[in-house]
């Protein structure tokens, strides 16, 4: 048995630098090629094989006789947000931040390899330390099953996961079932007829349609759904024409859908097409407009068992007054793009990141962004500590859960 | 008496000279500074004191005894267009184009200069040669007047504009009363409250209000006008948000009004007013959404009894068969602020400037933009002759209509 | 020669006092028994023969040697419409009023032909007067041609109508060209799928379909038509449903269209059609929307040399000071029908019929229907002189301007 | 200890006989005048004092030494519904049927009344049995508690209901917490000024303005509330004009609100005020629009305590296999409104009343309305057994769980 309070503070010093280094060079999604070599340094100077899948992604499988295979998954990338945190490891990258945590993610994934190759007698099986690049933008994930990630690793017997939330520190949430949702982004172009500003009559106007569009796409949620079901159709951009005097002659519209129920993605997504093509032919318009479907999150669905397993470890390791159940966030993110790769049940956790009274005081200072503090906001920087020590024990107690002797 | 063929006739070749630099070399609005230096060469070179009003504007005062004051304008800014007519004197400058014919406008008011200062005998008074730079953007007429147009050139008794036009070469058009329309350019910003795009209900979405908006001022003209009047709401641009995932803060949306009586104007621009308030107040949008007039093209409403003059006089000049009555277009331009700023009475003519045969053809090939062909097109081209001839003939002709002895 | 002064004058006591009981006694369309009655027995009084067309309509033709053929009609039917006037005369009918001057076309048209069968050695040739029902429903004049008014009357060489309007007793306003609009009504009908209030999901609401057609076809005169085109498209009437927690299973919209020009009329028609068929599409709405026309008052457009004959005739008989050009209006009615039956030119005047100072002390008194004072308003009452000497000075002047000797 | 079975199957004459007479005679909401002299008449045969509450509500006070006190309601009103059903025992009164179950009710109250006054000696304390008007226009709880109810009998310590719903005949629903919706209705009225169809410059279309709210109004759901959360407005009536070429002064919608959380019910009521005035603001009404609150349900959710306790002791008397959890509904009904007045908690179960396989063949015939058979169909008649035998069963049995010895 290892003593896992004393394993994680004896890397407390090393992790933290990790942290901070890391934290200072933020790197763009499908760019983490500073961050990829990084880790691949740490790994090497532990003896262990690495592997680029993905052009950006590392992965290193641990062999430890027989025994389950356990797959652990951080991803690596940033943002391109200009970082406004005041800390003395900011950002020094302008226009990038590590503004989603991914920093804490490596940096406990690395902590968690340390122990479990110092402690090798304490386990028996395979443990699989993936680093997935490009979980912004919904790329990475697949972009390593594309990369031949299945034919080229263990098919694992579990797949586990964690994510830096704002929550306090060191606490976990776990959830069975569906904890984030499907998201899906689509262009739709709309192809009309420009036309000076002064002949309307000549032309066919895809501002207007545009606008109608925009307008009906409304009761997609509001009358379409069964009251209650979640579902999110968001037009986060509508853009058309550049002068007041020239009617343009298309008009593109970026559209955000969310839900938790597949039927329902459908169902909002041949909608959407109904709704465009319809409201097209009402300003005789008969060129079809273009849906591209440009970008997509899976659902985030734990299975139960692997979770309840999960749970019990962690509890045992962290205490029951570090746990709580988590509640289905309006999120999304790709991970369960590679267990899925594999037909391999899963499960993710949620991990708190923040001191709750700093938090509070910051909320009350207004420096944080609007009234949801969250993800991506110009200052979303965990706390360290319990940070980094909670997130490496829990992947450490998570994977002794099945591989533990 | 001026033999006004043969004086007309005598300037060919300098003339197409002339056109064909000019139309070599266009300036973009308020930067026409080598065309205003060369307009200064060719007065200059005629023994006239040019000013210069305005920036770019250039005005000759051509006394020549007691008499009355005429005044004859030309304006002289190309387009930001990039020209595609295969003309052997085409644009040489990349996204610049003299696309609206304002080449045509320096040539023929310079041979109209050059006619009447050979022929002093054959009038008396004061002629007034103006050359205004913008007039594409509103911005050159009233850049003159606030420059002190009024106080430093005498008060014209008369002012004469003309147009060159997409109709056949040498034909003039004439109209008394409103030729033009007024025309406003409003850039309304809606100021609502960006999230995530998962988050709507943390958002006051302004993709949604913005729709709204252009919705509802399509009943300003549908019911809010009286049915048969003249009147335009358009948006020309809605520009909001970046990606399908952000709910933006703003939006932006430039409208182009267009109108021909002022009282149908004011209702218009309080209407959208009233409508972009009311729309905020829909979606709880606290923050008063901003409206500026950017842009104000003047109504142009010529003058009956300075009409009736200069069409006997055209006619007299150009023959019957080149005569006919314009129609109100739905165009705008800013030749009235110049007379406007004196009180004085004006007209505007059209001058056609096409091939009829050629102009058919190029229709039938498709390379004409559209099925408007019209001022601001890649290939709006006129052709030399008899365009030049018969523009210039007109300016003489309209001028000793006042002070011809 | 007549004199036509002296003649009208003799009729003011029989003419008063049919014009009363006429309108003490109005009859709604196709219901015009009592009045078609009283018609008959004044034509038969003067020895004529009269025939009944078209149910309620009643024709005499007087033959008087050879001669042009005029054919002069009044309408004949009242409004439902309850009277508020006040006057001794008022409608004895509750439900029932002469709200559109029909009384006062009866009664000159009568007069009319009082003072021609008085006077027929003062003009050769036929003479028709033509009593049509139902012009309110834009029923009466079809169903006369219907009836076979064609082959039951000669055809005239011209036809004349005249309509008392809100202008000053007496006076006359003609107009060459168009001076009714053509006015259609339609039934559209969206067959959705009706659900309890709570349960959207499972309707296809109608009512949601329906508002988005009333937003779109606000687009057809705002972007559609030419600015400055004549043509509105209103949404008189919008009902669906009847409880608030029943979602209903269609909606229902009367529109009215209203244009001057027949292309005009075309491209509304069919862009109520697209605008239809294209929001049912976007709602997912299977079923076809119905769209029946069910009402359609044609064109008035007078004949230009018949308009200056009768003008001509008009003013010598009235005075220079009595007339004036009459504006196009946006109303209709279905006189039209009857001469375009034949293939015969005519014109329709406007007599005003009230007195301008009463007036205007009405609409201080706030005793007339809002700002628009009009005709089918509950106290619209000509004063019965001059209007009705006015009236029927220029029936006789307008029948002899082709017939008189 | 009773013996329920032998108890309740000993009424069956009496009560199908009841029922029967019932559901030939339904009465409208508050008009229930005959029905509430049968429950008199009942309850009086079996030596009870009945009482008067609310006009037609009808109370029995049965006080059986000290223990505790139980309070069980039916409601007893029919609905406006031409019954269809071919029943020998259909309603005979025209436009009047119990098509929601409300018989079902009355009889198993009465039922169970009669089974306790049989068997005093097996329970202690004191039994409230409460026939409730108008339950379907939300008025009738509130008129019991407004005649005085919480003064005129003694507080129960806990307050029970059933509803027959679309489910297997016998079978018993319950659930802890939120079962029932709010509901809420509002009558819209737009003050608009109307005109002739022709002439929309003189009007404020309330057609358009309406149609602008409608479309709005999905905004609410879609965009205002948390994604997921329960929620619906629907616009079940839209109504304005009579005719296609007279633009009304008014239209009138009538909304229907559903929440389950009451700062969500605010904040959806705020809403729709918000964008009433917002869009007549938009069309330059200035008359406030009329909105009347016009019908409120509250809502029904269950004490968590108390639903177990009935649970366990429905699941002892009627077996484990009649039991199941219910849904929440998106239905609503104003029971809570009684024991909300005293402050007691409270449940309310659901009872099926169809005979599975005789209602799936009548999906097939087409007989139920659409495709979702419901209550308020026209054939909505429960099958009467099992359903009043278990209906019975289940009240006796829950009272019997708080006073049973």
């Amino acid at each position: 048995m290892i003593d896992l309070h004393a394993a994680v503070a004896d890397l407390r010093t090393w992790q933290e630098a990790l942290y901070q280094d890391l934290h200072r060079h933020p790197e763009l999604s499908l760019q983490e090629h500073a961050t990829a070599e990084r880790i691949e340094t740490e790994l090497r100077e532990l003896g262990l094989t690495t592997e680029r899948i993905g052009g950006t992604g590392v992965v290193a499988v641990i062999e430890n006789g027989d025994g389950p295979t356990v797959l652990e998954r951080a991803d690596i990338d940033g943002l391109p947000v200009t970082e406004a945190s005041g800390l003395p490891y900011a950002s020094e990258e302008p226009g990038r931040m590590h503004a989603c945590g991914h920093d804490v993610h490596i940096s406990t994934l690395l902590g968690a390899v340390r122990v479990l190759t110092a402690h090798r007698d304490a386990w028996h099986g395979t443990f699989i330390a993936l680093f997935q690049p490009a979980e912004e933008t919904a790329q990475g994930a697949r972009a390593m099953v594309a990369d031949g990630l299945v034919d080229r690793i263990p098919r694992p017997d579990v797949a586990l996961a964690q994510h830096v939330m704002p929550g306090a520190a060191g606490r976990i949430g776990t959830l069975a079932g569906p904890l984030l949702c499907q998201g899906d982004s689509l262009r739709v172009t709309i192809h009309g007829r420009g036309a000076h500003g002064s002949m309307p009559h000549s032309a066919q106007d895809p501002v207007v349609v545009a606008s109608a569009i925009v307008l009906r796409l409304q009761t997609i949620v509001a009358r379409e759904l069964r009251p209650g079901t979640f579902g999110v159709v968001t037009v986060g951009a509508l853009n058309a024409g550049t002068k007041s005097n020239i009617i343009p002659a298309t008009a593109e519209l970026l559209l955000n859908v969310r839900t938790y129920d597949p039927a329902v993605r459908e169902h909002v997504l041949a909608a959407i097409r109904r709704i465009v093509d319809g409201e097209c032919a009402a300003a005789g318009i008969e060129t079809p407009a273009d849906i591209e479907l440009y970008d997509a999150f899976p659902l985030t669905s734990n299975d139960p068992e692997v979770t309840a397993t999960v749970t019990g470890a962690l509890t045992a390791a962290l205490g029951e007054e570090s746990m709580e159940e988590a509640e289905p966030t309006t999120g999304s993110e790709d991970f369960s793009c590679i267990p899925d790769a594999f037909g391999t049940p899963y499960t993710s956790w949620v991990l708190g990141g923040f001191d709750p009274e700093a938090y509070d005081r910051a909320v009350e200072r207004g420096t944080v962004a609007q009234d949801i503090p969250a993800n991506h906001a110009l200052n979303y920087t965990p706390v360290m500590q319990p940070t980094l020590s909670a997130g490496t024990t829990a992947l450490v107690a998570a994977a002794l859960a099945y591989m533990g002797s």
